[in-house]
């Protein structure tokens, strides 16, 4: 099937088909999962809540999720949410993936299905990695709750990043907040809101059959390498070429 | 309790209790998920041969969860394997968490469960977090698969980073061999596969209640920012003083 080796084999950019396409059938190994359109906003208040309860990846998915087991049932009900609390400061702690792109990955991933599913299950893939990079050209936060914990202005930041340690350490640079302390807390529970919201309004075009991709990195095709967009951040001006496949 | 405050809250070091520590509960939301000792080998070559049906991070995934699909049942039945496809490429070919770090993770957390659920779930971040570490020092990859499927040699370099771009980078600079090469390939398939060792070995350990913990990276309260351990590969000379929480 040429299908599957479109878009989700472009966006990964590393690997071609796999050789043995089957699936080996779980329960919950059939995609699309049923999903009925949820509300953005009210969808961001219960990740802002939730945070406080599990951090950012498991917030982003328990806001999703959570819904969907009262008015869908399985197989969100089977789904592990609590579980994902490690995705917390980047991989326990380890500032890698900000856990609100992991957690809206998982999402939309669980959702739509994996690409290797055939060529209806693209989307999956390519609305998770539209997030990364939406998540490094936002100004985040960008949303606000209803009720906050913190009085505090908090201010927004673009990291230029999908990374927790980057995406932090700019907005702990900007406003001076240490990382303990509760207005930090309080933007990232924002932060997982804010992805949350956006998430579902892809999965709500998704399921409209209006969704229109707007992002674009492929990484493996455009430099060769698996990476983010902000080479010289680390690099600066030497940034290396990688080997390419000998033609 | 203070139990819950202990390990697991010290390895995130960002965040202190959750305000509504009880379960919503879901049926698989109660931990630990039963577990059986797996073979470390057998599982390195279920891993390694996954790898090329759905790349890193579920091949780790699949080659724990396939065994115990068999062995124990559920939860691990419902446990949906093939739609974490997407950690490829550290998240759709951006670079960040390697993929078999996050399967990992994602095992370990499953099994053992989050911090959240209580002081005896604390060993689930641990086993993940000391995977980052054990990753970033080790010359991976160190599995040498039994019927591999490229005859060259694969040698073996030190990330000094959790990160897919930057393993992956080290490798291919080391070795000369593109992204798209066979060689590339297999050599995160071995990665993938060495990774599965490990972990078994660390979860056979746990399920004995002999394991050790022997990594020590606690970053929020080392360094006071979500991190990795390679500071000046980035930063260089420049390494930034985050703002501290004022006494």
């Amino acid at each position: 099937m040429v299908g599957t080796l479109g878009a989700g084999a472009a966006i990964a950019g590393i690997s071609g088909m796999p050789s043995e396409a089957e699936a080996k059938g779980g329960p919950t190994e059939k995609w699309p999962w049923p999903y009925v359109k949820l509300d953005p906003g009210k969808t961001a208040e219960i990740a802002y809540a939730e945070w406080y309860r599990v951090f950012c990846g498991a917030a982003v998915i328990s806001s999703v999720f959570g819904q969907l087991r009262e008015k869908v049932g399985e197989p969100y009900r089977s789904f592990p949410i609590d579980g994902y609390v490690f995705l917390e400061g980047g991989v326990a702690g380890w500032g890698t993936v900000c856990g609100s792109n992991a957690g809206a990955n998982i999402v939309s991933n669980m959702i739509i299905g994996p690409r290797i599913a055939g060529p209806d299950c693209e989307h999956g893939a390519i609305i998770g990695s539209e997030m990364l990079e939406w998540y490094s050209e936002t100004p985040l936060p960008v949303f606000m709750p209803g009720q906050p914990r913190q009085a505090t202005a908090i201010i927004q930041t673009i990291s230029r990043s999908p990374l927790c340690h980057v995406s932090v350490g700019k907005w702990m640079k900007a406003s001076g907040y240490a990382l303990a302390s509760p207005e930090r807390r309080d933007r990232c529970a924002r932060v997982a809101a804010s992805v949350a919201f956006k998430l579902v309004q892809d999965l709500n075009s998704w399921k409209d059959g209006t969704y229109v991709r707007k992002a674009n990195w492929i990484p493996g095709k455009d430099v060769g390498i698996t990476a983010q967009q902000n080479c010289t951040e680390c690099h600066e001006t030497k940034i290396p070429t990688p080997p390419m496949v000998k033609k």
